[in-house]
């Protein structure tokens, strides 16, 4: 069995071009940044843009690439943003058309692609301070939730912040906000720590997107804002089209997590 | 004489709007972040945006106006950002046409506003910690180079990074870095210390913006990337109209730079 924990990157997106990976990414190449992707018209860029500005802590953004192109030039100067992400989502209007684990033959000239960075860049920070990841130890998708926090919206764009969720022993939590506070770049501090109705979630356990974890008697939930937000957003705003990754499954970087503190 | 360091910000931008202030603000409220400048029309300013983004050391966006609107919603909302700066400067085509003390008359239906953090947010906290703030002892405006450092272009825009510099006591080098690392929406750690050379500055004693200051024997000029940066660029890209802020004389905000470590 391929150890993906270890693979290079270049190694991960090649499997992922040839369709042979196609599951979620956490945990891959360790010690990699990964992103998230959300691909609009280039009428919609300048607000889009302006949102992320505006909502740093979900929408921390690593690259937008140049109008029409599938290249990126810095975090991955070698992948194919139409090809190299396992599963990716269309939406149409706010609504979800389908998932493709390719979408060359979607691309359009004026497309921009925006990376966002993301939380797993921080897992591997937690696993090597001995902070528990949940998701990881039961080998399953982050548990992520709509919240009732509204994101501070810049033109057409609005909607509600996506966070994603670790339970922890309460020991652990102190922990986990600092070494996550040194890296904005990829959400940063948690947003909220502890009960999942003060941020508007019902059930913790019925996830929006993701899978439901184990939370152990006595563990916290911590939330972190999430790059998922944006797939709230244009749910929301309904732009004639938009390509995102499907929640968890992500761009893999040649970017370490650690330049990303700086 | 009035005591400027202790004002508040809605003081301060009353004089100054009223014209009775007009002169460079390093030192101003002590504690408030002050921003920088930039307004384009709209025709630029998704480019301009883009440019922030990728050069977030010089251009780190602390808030960007709805198109046309003179009024800030997060960092001052009550001021006026055609009157609540001290000197403005207009180009045209790149050309610097005037300084101004009020620019209301020049205001465009289709202007966007980019305030940008400044340095100045990092010396109060220098000064909290016995880091001596050159410039501020001197009573000057903080001498500013243009270096040989490029931007990342975006679009249109392109051209060298524009640094300030603080001489400092080589046992105190350490701390300032820690220091402005911890903040890095107001330009965070050093881009470069020592040499002035090495990033292209001929003559330490002749600044492009500012004014000079003393350099005693043994103490290491330290660089940080400057807010001042977006004067340079419009230069190279030449649109249209520009307006900015004169370097020195900045918006005083109504955040606390403390707030601006989160």
């Amino acid at each position: 069995m391929k150890d993906y924990t270890t693979m290079s990157p270049r190694e991960a997106r090649a499997l992922i071009r040839e369709g042979s990976y196609t599951r979620q990414t956490s945990g891959m190449c360790g010690g990699y940044a990964q992103a998230n992707l959300a691909v609009l018209p280039a009428e919609y860029a300048y607000d889009f843009l302006l949102f992320t500005q505006r909502n740093p802590k979900s929408c921390p953004v690593l690259e937008v690439s140049d109008k029409g192109s599938r290249l990126l030039k810095f975090i991955a100067p070698e992948a194919d943003i139409a090809r190299d992400i396992p599963q990716y989502r269309i939406y149409r209007k706010g609504v979800l058309q389908g998932e493709y684990t390719d979408v060359a033959e979607f691309w359009q000239d004026d497309f921009v692609s925006f990376l966002i960075g993301c939380s797993f860049s921080f897992e591997s920070e937690l696993l090597a301070s001995d902070v528990p990841v949940r998701h990881i130890e039961e080998d399953r998708n982050v548990p992520m939730y709509i919240t009732s926090i509204d994101c501070v919206p810049a033109g057409m764009f609005h909607g509600k912040m996506v966070v994603s969720m670790r339970p922890l022993p309460p020991d652990q939590v102190i922990r986990a906000v600092n070494i996550t506070a040194s890296m904005p770049r990829v959400h940063g501090a948690p947003v909220h720590i502890g009960d999942p109705g003060g941020i508007g979630i019902k059930d913790i356990n019925t996830p929006d997107f993701g899978d439901r974890v184990t939370i152990h008697p006595g563990e916290v939930p911590v939330f972190w804002a999430c790059g998922v937000t944006p797939q709230s957003v244009v749910m929301s705003a309904k732009p004639s089209i938009a390509i995102t990754h499907a929640p968890g499954h992500m761009l893999i970087t040649d970017v370490k997590n650690t330049v990303l503190k700086f």
